[in-house]
């Protein structure tokens, strides 16, 4: 199955819809899935819809909730996002702050009851348009330990930061704080293959190799990545009293995940006029594009800048999709009406 | 020579007045220098500090600088710090944001015309004393490169967070974005030792074990690491308009640095009362601390937990400094009329 952009939109769009979601929700949602895998990050796109098609059908996502300010003091708002699909919520939560970012230079939203966020991304791209910084994180799954330790406790927990320009592509960091993401361990296991030492312990906390034993992600550098992973733990669940750790939800079990995020916007232009921020950042990037080169490299890029060049490289030719993955799409989709 | 805390607040006080400093600011640092050592940290500590004294005797630091704020817009300020010391600038930037995170629930200070901000962890110490999370970010002398560059163009660009506790140690991560800082390798090229691969490349770009060799410091994590750089810089130097890469003053050429932070202050006071945020910190902590453990290990830590407990420890006994930095200090000192 080979889509277009437009397509993808339309066909996750028509299954969220037909999952109860709103027409306006689901076409929100829809475009974060697609951004994902038109810039090539096809682990958040239509592959993870499949997930959430079976949390809505089991109830772990709640298609039409109720998201709530909980409260909203100065630069600062506290969302309960009612167990609805973390793509929506962050959207919305980037919309309610946006303005203040712009009277204050930054304001900060952080929302509970919320769910997986997608190709967190796609907010970076939106911040960007707007001419703001823009720094997201959110808690995950806890797929990862405390260092030292053997549980799972800690998610993924991605970072991501954005910043406009003007000539130059703009930098967009997404990052997760663990080494690899459980489906390439998952991936590797299907194929029978080995996995690298440093992706993952085994139960009892010990390096393995095996990826039928891997147990717990292990987080980039260390304790440095883990410090990072907490950090990110504290902006999207601490301050929002979503859970963290082993009070996650589990999907498993048919759980609401109640995960948490975290958007802070910049607002440059309380800094410096706009033109002169936007500048000064192509300034930068050319600055860090120009260093010379390690042997065998072709290209400096900057972080998001291979996604960017990807984005531009699908647009033209649309995206083909495994048999599988269209498969499994339409037997979920069929449960709730949906012909291809 | 051995010296408690009072002595080395003491110490560096005098040998800061003596290079030009007002009582006031050379106390301020003073004590961030003076922190890093009784945290262990003695790479920021005493012997940071003979880098300071001979930036000031060059004329790369100014001891009595005019440190203004440039831009003063909703929850944001703008400093320019006159190439003052970064441990004082920074401290003046928390203070003067302080209030405004209290009113807004975030804030946000950056500086250019600054230098080396010392021990990052100190203003965490003050946050969480505050009862405010923190994070601050600086740039340093360029001795990393972009990923899949050769050239010095990114620093060891630091990052700190703080989070405000209850009973439990508070959380103080304090990380470089590069494996190793650049006196590591100066210690093994003292000591004759290889390094491990992943430390550091050579001139060309290339991973090398040689110390004599090591040009370019390693990111953390590869492009994450280097991504996290670039986050760095751009708080820290394109929003305070400080120096970033091969911009930055070299200290070999006697140029002020020219070098930026900064600080974000949120306060969890608007998002829920400051002893239920103080609660579920503890709460979170005790989770992470009673994950069952990897095997060989005993305990498992928080970030800055460690120093907090050195800092028990190193306040009981005093810290013992080396002869060869006593002798330096002494030297140091007797140029500008210090006697020990």
């Amino acid at each position: 199955m080979t889509l277009t952009y437009d397509q993808e939109v339309e066909l996750v769009t028509k299954l969220l819809t037909a999952s109860g979601m709103s027409e306006e929700d689901a076409g929100i949602a829809a475009r974060v899935t697609t951004h994902s895998d038109f810039t090539g990050v096809y682990s958040h796109g239509l592959s993870r819809l499949t997930r959430y098609l079976k949390q809505f059908d089991c109830g772990a996502l709640n298609p039409k909730p109720d998201i709530k300010i909980v409260s909203e003091e100065g630069s600062t708002v506290v969302f309960d996002c009612d167990n609805g699909l973390g793509t929506v919520n962050v959207n919305k939560a980037y919309d309610t702050i946006l303005p203040k970012a712009r009277e204050n230079g930054i304001a900060i939203a952080v929302g509970r009851h919320s769910s997986n966020i997608g190709c967190a991304a796609y907010y970076g791209w939106r911040a960007v348009k707007d001419g703001v910084i823009a720094l997201i994180t959110c808690n995950t799954y806890a797929f990862s330990s405390p260092f030292g330790g053997a549980d799972r406790m800690i998610g993924t927990n991605p970072i991501s930061f954005a910043v406009p320009t003007n000539e130059q592509y703009p930098v967009v960091l997404d990052i997760s704080t663990t080494n690899v993401a459980m489906g390439k361990i998952q991936a590797a296991e299907r194929e029978g293959q080995a996995i690298p030492l440093g992706w993952a312990n085994d139960y009892d906390g010990k390096p393995t190799t095996d990826p039928s034993k891997a147990f717990s992600l292990l987080p980039i550098a260390g304790h440095k990545g883990y410090g990072l992973a907490v950090m990110v733990d504290v902006l999207s669940t601490l301050l929002s009293k979503a859970a963290a750790g082993s009070d996650i939800g589990l999907f498993s079990k048919l759980q609401p995940e109640n995960t948490g995020f975290c958007v802070i916007l910049i607002d440059p232009a309380k800094f410096m006029p706009i033109e002169e921020f936007r500048n000064n950042a192509d300034y930068y990037i050319r600055m860090m594009k120009g260093s010379r080169k390690a042997e065998g490299v072709e290209e400096i890029f900057m972080p998001g800048e291979i996604e960017q060049k990807k984005y531009e490289q699908l647009m033209k030719t649309g995206i083909s999709f495994s048999e599988n993955l269209e498969q499994e799409l339409r037997s979920l989709g069929e449960k709730i009406g949906v012909k291809f």
